[in-house]
């Protein structure tokens, strides 16, 4: 019972991450979407768009374990606006304490299993992580789509700075990139977001 | 492209389901948790209570993508209140209806992979089956316990009635009922939920 009760204890302490807001708001562009919601996003999304990778070794349930699990750390730290520089800059650290705290909850073997694929995903080199990152890239690009340029706008955000910041799709899967391309080009076309330099 | 045309109007569809609010609260009670919240908490505990199953091969990647996509029919169908026997009567009906459309806008082949995982899901048969059930019971009576009640005490239930919604979770994993008989014990001492026959 002793490790059923860290666990138990883990999956209390995550339920917290369904009051991490992101910025991005949901689809109909009603509310801001929270870490819970997008993480079960990138998830459905592993598991349809998994045909559209370039490697053909992909272990799925490694990649959505890492989907699941890769918000958590924003519980202490906060969820950093990936177009905020400043708040890049200590983005790391403060996130390496609380995965520390966060992932110690758990049994230690289960514990540090967890703690391993947030890392491997954060170094975003292995064919599963990279897949993950593509999709928590390409999640958001679709739902500031579906918003008329949501954050984007909000944030006088351009589209060289969009294109810079999603191109790890690119890793993840041309095809997906090629798709996601494609709606960025569109948004501009629409006014949902500005070309770069434009005041 | 057509594929991932129909992937991507699939994956936008599924949105909605953050705005489909279930009758639980979150584990602090401030406001009433929605479906993609449940899927996602609901799989998080799939990846770390799989040790406690009677079952020796459980697919777990089954088990993740029948809890990634069980309540997407209530996009349609709204969420049924489980302790409300009237609104039951025709949920499979409008349910059914839901899964024929939602699960069709998906490539023909991952639509009905879809579809027969929610169907087998709902027969509560298999081994990932089980395991999933036991989870989608679990989760809410791990969060009306931490919320003094919750669901429980608004709506009158007694012990009686949690067990037998609950049972279920003893086909999963008899160690998890076990631990979750303890809670509903604990709530009833508590004041959290109130013995059969009281008024």
């Amino acid at each position: 019972m002793d490790r059923l009760q860290k666990q138990i204890e883990f999956i209390l302490e995550a339920d917290k991450v369904k009051n991490i807001l992101r910025m991005t708001r949901i689809a109909d562009g009603s509310r801001r979407e929270n870490d819970a919601e997008h993480q079960w996003h990138m998830a459905l999304m592993a598991i349809l768009l998994g045909e559209h990778t370039a490697e053909e070794d992909l272990d799925l349930l490694k990649v959505i374990k890492i989907i699941l699990i890769h918000d958590l750390v924003e519980i202490d730290a906060g969820d950093t606006f990936c177009y905020d520089q400043n708040a890049n800059l200590d983005k790391k650290e403060r996130e390496e304490i609380a995965a520390k705290r966060i992932f110690g909850i758990l049994p230690k073997d289960q514990g540090e299993e967890l703690k391993a694929l947030w890392e491997e995903f954060d170094e975003m080199k292995t064919p599963e992580a990279k897949y993950a990152a593509a999709l928590d890239r390409l999640q958001p690009v679709l739902l500031n789509y579906m918003n008329q340029g949501g954050t984007w706008r909000e944030h006088h955000i351009t589209k060289e700075q969009v294109i810079k910041r999603n191109k790890p799709i690119e890793n993840g899967s041309p095809k997906l990139w090629a798709f996601a391309l494609g709606l960025i080009e569109d948004a501009v076309i629409k006014g949902y977001l500005k070309e770069a330099g434009e005041e």
